[in-house]
Order: C-alpha cells, then structure tokens, then sequence
C-alpha cells in the first residue's frame, strides 16, 4: 500500500506551535476570618510557551520548568496572591512564569466553582456552604512580556423561554422538513467568554454585572432564532459593560419536542414535551467593537 | 480447563428475580396560565415486575407490555395528573400499570429537575428560567395491589464544612498513617432517600421541608465523623417530621488535604487545601423507627 | 404546615443498616519479569459492616478502622497478594479486615481495567501496553467468619446484532403504537454478574470462559425480545460452567430506529438508522439453579 | 459601580466570527451483503459558515438553512455516499451544503465508533458485533469552493510504558520538589489530528498505517520527556507517510506515583503505584513539514 511506504519529500520536518503545562490542579482556599470563612474552590490550568524545542527535538529538559513545579507554584502563591477575584490570582501567576527567560507566554486558566453560604432560620453560617451548580464561573489570563489578555467567561448555565422563541422563514430544499413555527421553547446551556480591555478592573463586580446582563437579555427578549438572541445579549454586554471588548458564545440548541398525543386521542397544546440532548443545533458568534480594534493597545 | 467443561449437575435452571421498563423517559410539561409559565422537568422510569417468565424462558411476548408503550404512557398521563407534586404523579403513573393483570408490582422513580424562575430587577419573568444545579429531587414510588409506598430523596447536594468536624480516636494498626485531628474540612455529595409512611401528603412542601432539617443539621452540628453526621441528620429529620419512616444516607467524605507548603518555606495553617474526589471515604447508613416496625403494613 | 411539626410519635429512633469503607483507591501494579512486564489496573472499594453504632450514635470511633487505613492496607496488601486474579487479591483482602473484632462482613468491590501488550511487527513489547475498552471486569467478594461469596461480572460490553432480533404479539392497549417487527437491530451495553459456588477456582480462566459463553450465544440465538437474550446467556453459562450457581443481567434496549427517508423519495430497507441512548428499555433478570437453593451453605 | 454603567464609546459594535450547524447526530449504517453484514457507527456534525449576519443582527433567517434540514441531510446522503471511509462521506457531505451560494465554508466533524465482528469458535459471525473500545476515530472534513482539507484523528487512546520513560536535568527553583528519575511510568491519552495533504487517499488504509506508526513508536523509543515522545512520533508519521502534512498531539502526562509502603516496613521497587488523572501535565505541540507549507496547493 502506497500510502505507507516510506516515500522522503524534498522537505524537512519542524516542530511547530507546542505548548505545556499541569491541568486539573484543584485548589480549595479558606480564609478564616474571626466568626465568618470565606471559601475560594478553583481548578486551575497553567500553560507555557516559549523556547522548547530542544525538550521535544534534542530531548534536553533543562528548559522544561516541571509542570509538578507548576503545580506547587499554584499552591504557593494563592497563599499571598488569592485575596480577591480569580482573575487577579491568574494575572500574578502568569506573571510568575515569566520570570523564567524561556518563557514568552503565560497562560492561566481557571474554572471557579461557586459556594453559596447556608443560613439557618435566616441567620448565615459561619463555615457551613453548598455548593452552586447555577454556573461555573471560567477565567483565562495570558500574558508576555508585553502585556496580559484577561477573559471571563460562563459556562454550564442551563436557561429555558417557555415562550418569546420562533423559528420561521428558513430557506427549504428537498431535505427540509421542520415547519415553520412562530412559538417554541428555547433551551440552552450557555458558554460564554468575554475579553476585557482593563486588567486593573474591579472583576468579580463586573462579573456579576456581565452575567445579570446576559440573564436579564435572555429574559425579556423575543428570540427570532438563537443567532440572534445571541447578537441581542452581546450587544447589551458591550453596551453596558465598556471594559469588555469582545465576547462569544457556543449556545446549544437544546431541542424541545411537543409529543404527539393524537394517537391517544388527546390534544396537546403547548404542554407536554419531550426534551433531548442529541442531537442539538450548535450556534457560535463573536460581537465585537469595530472601531477600535486596531486603537486600544493592549496591555 | 475443567472450569467449562459441560459438567451438568443435578440443579434445574430457572428463572429468578427480574423486571423490565423503560428508563431515562425526558419529559418537560408546560402549564400556561395567564401572565406566568409553570414548569416540570423531569427524567422517568417504569419497571413491572410480574408474571413475565413466559417472556424469557419461551419466547412468548404476550404479557409484555412493550416499553414503547410505557413510554407514550408516561406522556400521556402527564397531561392530566402531572398538575401537583412529583409524587402524586408518580402514583397515578404506577397505579396505571396495575391495570394490566400480569403485573403485580409497578414501580415509578424520578428524577426532578428544578428550575428558578429569572428575574429582571426585581420582576419576576412569566417564561424565562435558569436551571438550579444545587440539587435533584428523586422520587420512587413503588405499587402493589396492596398499597404503595412513596420514597423522596436527595441527589447530588454537595456540602462543606470548614470547621466543627474532627475524626480521632480511631483504632491503629500496622497501616495506620493518619493522625487524629480536632478540625478538618468536611465536604460531601449527600445523597438521601426516605420513605414517607403515608401516601397522602403535601409532598412538596413536605420535601422542601425534609431538605431544610437536612441542611440546617449539617450547618449547625459538630462532627466528629461522617458517621456521626449521618445519624444526626437522619435523627432529627425522623425527630422533626412524623410523616417519615426511615431515611438513608450514602455520604462520601471528599477529602481536603492540606498542602505541605514547609518545603517554600512558608506555613500552611487550615487555608491551602487540595480538593481530591479519588479516592473517597463512601459512609452509608439508615436511621429508621424501631418501635413501629411491624406494626405499620409496609406493601 | 403540619408536616414538618415537631410531632413526636411513640417510636425510638435506632440506627439500621449501616457500612463504610474507602472507594475509588486506583492501584497499579507492574511486575517486572526479566525481559516482559505484567500489568494490573484495579480500582478498589472497601466496606465494613459490624460493631459501629457507636461511631454514629455517641460519636465514639475507637471502633472505627480509618479508611484512610483501609487505603494503605489496599496497597501493602498487593505487593504480596495481587498475583494471580483479582478475585484471589480480594479474598485476602477481605479476609485481612476481618482480624478486627468488631468487623462481621468485610466487601470488597474491585474494577479491572484491561491492557492488551502492543506488538511491533509481530513481537510483543516486554512493557508497553494499550488500555483494551471492550468491557471492565468486576469482582465483589464477600467475607464473614463463616465464609467468602464471590461475585464476578462484565461492565461495559457493547454489542449489537444487525438481525436474528425481533419483537411481536406484545399486548396493545390505547397508548400502544409500536408496530410488531420481526427484523430489528439489537443492541446493548452488558452488565452481568454472576456468583461462583467455590472460592478456590481458577478466576481468570473461568472469567474468560463465562465470558467466551455469553458472547458466543449473543452472536449465535435468535432474539424474540431481550427477556429472552438474557434467559439463553444465562442459560448456558449455568448449564457449560459448573462452578458458577446464578448470574444476573442488567441489559438496555438501545433503540435503533430506521430513519424514514421517504419525505426525500428514498427508501430505507433497514439500511440507515438513528442510534439512541434515551430513553431506553432496561431488562434485568437472574438465572439460577433450583435445586440447590437451600443445599449449598451461603454465608 | 462604574463597571457596568452605560457609558457608550465611540464604537460599533458588529457581529464577529459566527458559525451554526447541527452536533452530535448519530447515525448507524447497514449494508447487508450475502452472509455478512458491516456496520458503521457515527457521530456526525455540521457546520456552516457565510453570508449569515441577518440571522443575528436583523432577525431575517432567510438564509439559514435550518440545523433540522442538516440532520436530514446527514442521514439521506448516508445512503449513497457512506460507502467507504468516513472522510469520503464527510467529503461529499461538505460539499452538497456549498450548493447553498450563502454558504463560504462547510465544516463536517465525524466520530467514528468501531466495531469488532464476534466470532464463535473461530467462525466470523455474519451480524453480531462488540463495540471496540480501544479508541475513537475522528476526522474533520473543511470545504469551501476553493478546495476541501481533510484531517483524520485519534481520540481516547490510553497508552502506557512501565519503563523507558524517564524525567531529568529540568530547571529547579524555590518551588521545585520533584526529584529527577530515569526509570518512571509514561501514561497518556492520546488526541492526534493530522492534516493530508490530498483528497483522494484510500482514507481507511492510510488511518491504519498511520495510526500503527504512532502505535510502533510509543512502544519502541526511549522516552526522556512526553515532548521527546510527541516530536518521535510525529515526525515518524510525516517520514513514513507523504500523504500526511502535519500532525498535531495533545497528551496528558496520567501520573503513576510509587505508594510509600515504608511505613509498613516494605519496599516498593517500582512495582506498587496509585494512579492518577488529577491533577495532570498535558503537552500539545504540532509536527510538520517546513518547506512546503506554501508550496503545496491545498484543493
């Protein structure tokens, strides 16, 4: 089979984009506070790039930082340096990786895992929480030597219009067959991740702010289709929050099938679905600021 | 090989304890009233047992009430006895199944998504909705001719404690490393099932009820072993609401290592901790009421 | 609301059934023969019932083996007793927690993960090897001072058949719409478990040849529904394995529905289908032998 | 708080980069020879991107092809395009979506499941198969009017060397603990894509041979770093199959860790380890050729 064979190019072989590091590393912070624990839950992600092709072409380690002493790194410097937000942390360890010469970039990224703080009869606990499953909170921190990227971002936030969906006007062919239909359930499990133009922002209010929008937009609009529900929710973002510069999102389309109960002799109005997972619609878009893409340096 | 070897042995074969149904049945039911949306998310399962031997040892389908069947079943009944609690639903659901004679035990269990309805500054939307990942509610309900028996749980409620839990005084032997401490983390994914020993109650607030006790419980006390959490929690749900039987508990323990920060040269006292999910401590026990046992009929 | 008053009602509240134990502890352990390394990958459980109310009810836990213990003694216990099969590993193992007094039944549960040896033009690498995902082999094994149950088993196995599976004369009521069919795909993922009557066999011959019997009737019989699959599986492994006294089946109908192509003028003669996994059918079932139910002491 | 205060700046805000399709679609194929039957098992996604800022910014989905119309599509060109590899169909299926003048670029991701024909006593059986878990092949099928790119893929291929592996001579600062060793564990998942530089390849020959190189040379080399195993075995791929422009790997380093048994007075010469999947290093890097990357017009 000539597809095997050992066949030389006039070319040569050369290691291209490359990079490494330790994933998965879980950090749980307390601070203990006289009569009140605040908790910290984050897994965290540290990648480099940089001069590393002797590790991968020659074998030579002595430019590989071990990704176990990433991962004491992690540990370490939350100790001093996770006080506030996540993306704080982020920035001050990224910026630790580029204290080695051979490293031109830093990457952080962190998942947070939110805790809400039990209350008893209305009286909160000192150190008892659950745990939030509304959303993970995501954060991605890279930085060089000249200057940091900070993205916040949502993931698994599963949110559902009963009403206020359509679905109508599509071109049809031979395979096409959905009706058209002008009311619809919209489910969805949202990921979003959102570029600010700052590092020095106040980031976990203007978290909480970037998220309100989003949830406040999916509320109350009438969604034509999940593109542009997704052009509507960007927009009020960029319009509302002028840190951020840019933000995407990947929104399943979570399909809800009305079951057909004629066979029973029942009607079904609107009532009773089937929901599924698979397959899904799959949107994915980026509202951005035009004008300045080219103007604000980035830091 | 002797071990398969044809060696018959003087034992006939014959068929033992088995049930059939349908499983991970997605079912989302819409009710549209005036000005507000009302929604039940919730995944289904039936199993019959009864006469069904025919069905394995012969061939013979005629007994075998298809699981396509079950499943239209499950839609169609939705629509008019899916208007309350998860429960009651159930029980109409299992009852259904008793009508076919060669079924003499139907069991329902469920699992029940909870959403929180979104809110824009303060005003609550009609239609819009936002997954509540802290919890899923189950329910199994299990029917005889003679009765039914309705058990609530908990699934996937995970907890933490960042004080008022120890673990010491524990017998050592040769593999013994750990040492007794007086103040750890205690972090769990609770999950619990109780039986209520009627079939007629406000289940859902009696669930909501259940579920505060639980919380409150673990807020509040001191442990000084998950075993003891157990029982606590379990005390005082039987303690607080007479309309439960027994509940069990499976809790594992989530360790939260402290990272030995010494060899930074920096002290590490309860704030650096590393969150493990394997391996895990895996507790489960039942607290029940002794004095009623055989005096109650449990069908 | 009535149902979370504190009513008390003439009962005590007593501690039921309880265990405990360590899960998830992944164990590696590589043998290294001169010239071929030998590979075993297990994730193992512990669990303890005996004398620990007092662990619960007074927070006492002088009874009470740490399973942090449990962990440690997991390990050392390999270095000279994971020789042969995992189910020998687990009957030390078992056997080991019962020199504590208060223990009366110590389970051990224990997943194997497979590894095939890669082979480089024919010759077997002496120690490289690829994780085989045809199916995990489990093994529970039991111990108490009166003696030792073991249970082997399969997770995970896939298969189909594309014919030789049908399904007809079910009962039809208002709810019934599937259609009989006499040519169907079937396809299931296997769990199956099934208890020797001796503790001194070769476990890893028999578990290749029980295994090699249901394989084999899955490829070979007809299907007149999964009842019937199961019951000839079973079947031939009680009747071609003598030491094997009753094996359970917990197998899902894993629908594959013919897709209709005819909006789009094709035909679709069993030829292109949609695979689901939800819902699905669930069929579970023991084979045993009679006679014997009462001649052969379980401890 | 200023951060989400409206300040409107002098910008635009537009739509960025946006594609939509249909995920996770599962199709099963038979073709039912004479006495034998094959079987294909795919997950299938499309994606499209074009003329399609309306759909967002204006709501007019009048070029949408709709994600159901994607669906029909997928399993109605399966009937006469699924005759061969998956890169064939993903090929044709690219391409029947270009028809659409608003469409730019047609994007086909395919995950193929494999199947092992059972066999019983040596005799092929004509219909029953068992899912082959050893690893998933992926291939991603780019066309736009200008040409069509081809990438084929392994997921989830968990390799292991017991020795051969070794980790040294890497830089060591304050937070550095790992000791060097030149005799560990190498474990990894491997996810490779490589690009081929035609269209017209014998797709699933070509998959095997490419896919035993990787095979062959993770069994044979000497491993100093998970970067050296990358770099050997993707420039292998490029040196022994032409057809292949560029490979790229993302491998998590799965740590085996010795367990200190000398508490217990035991040794443990590299024989009892834990094995992990958290935390993880994870090393991605692409291998390709340099002086071609112009040259070579892509079709």
């Amino acid at each position: 089979m000539t597809t095997s064979t050992p066949a030389p190019r006039s070319s040569t072989i050369v290691l291209g984009a490359n990079n490494y590091g330790k994933a998965r590393v879980r950090l749980v912070k307390v601070t203990r506070t006289p009569g009140r624990h605040h908790l910290k839950d984050l897994t965290v992600r540290v990648a480099l790039e940089g001069d590393f092709a002797d590790a991968h072409v020659t074998g030579d380690q002595s430019n590989v930082v071990a990704t176990d002493t990433m991962k004491n790194t992690i540990y370490a410097l939350a100790k001093d340096h996770l006080t506030g937000s996540s993306e704080a942390y982020g920035l001050a360890l990224a910026s630790h990786f580029l204290q080695f010469p051979q490293v031109s970039r830093s990457t952080v990224t962190i998942a947070e895992h939110r805790w809400t703080r039990l209350s008893v009869d209305g009286v909160p606990s000192d150190h008892a929480f659950m745990r939030t499953g509304d959303l993970t909170r995501s954060a991605v921190i890279s930085s060089t030597r000249e200057g940091a990227a900070v993205d916040a971002g949502i993931e698994d936030l599963i949110v559902m219009k009963t009403t206020k969906s359509a679905f109508a006007g599509f071109p049809r062919d031979r395979f096409t067959t959905l009706p058209d239909t002008d009311d619809r359930i919209m489910a969805t499990k949202v990921t979003a991740s959102w570029r600010y133009g700052r590092t020095d922002l106040e980031f976990d209010a203007t978290y909480e702010a970037v998220t309100k929008t989003i949830l406040d937009v999916f509320a109350e609009h009438f969604s034509p289709a999940v593109q542009t529900s997704i052009w509507l929710m960007g927009k009020a973002v960029l319009e509302r929050h002028p840190s951020v510069d840019q933000i995407s999102f990947a929104m399943p389309n979570l399909h809800h099938w009305l079951v057909d109960l004629s066979p029973f002799g029942m009607s079904n109005d609107k009532e009773i679905y089937v929901a599924t997972t698979e397959p899904h619609g799959l949107i994915e878009a980026t509202i951005q600021r035009s004008s300045e893409q080219g103007d604000r340096p980035r830091t």
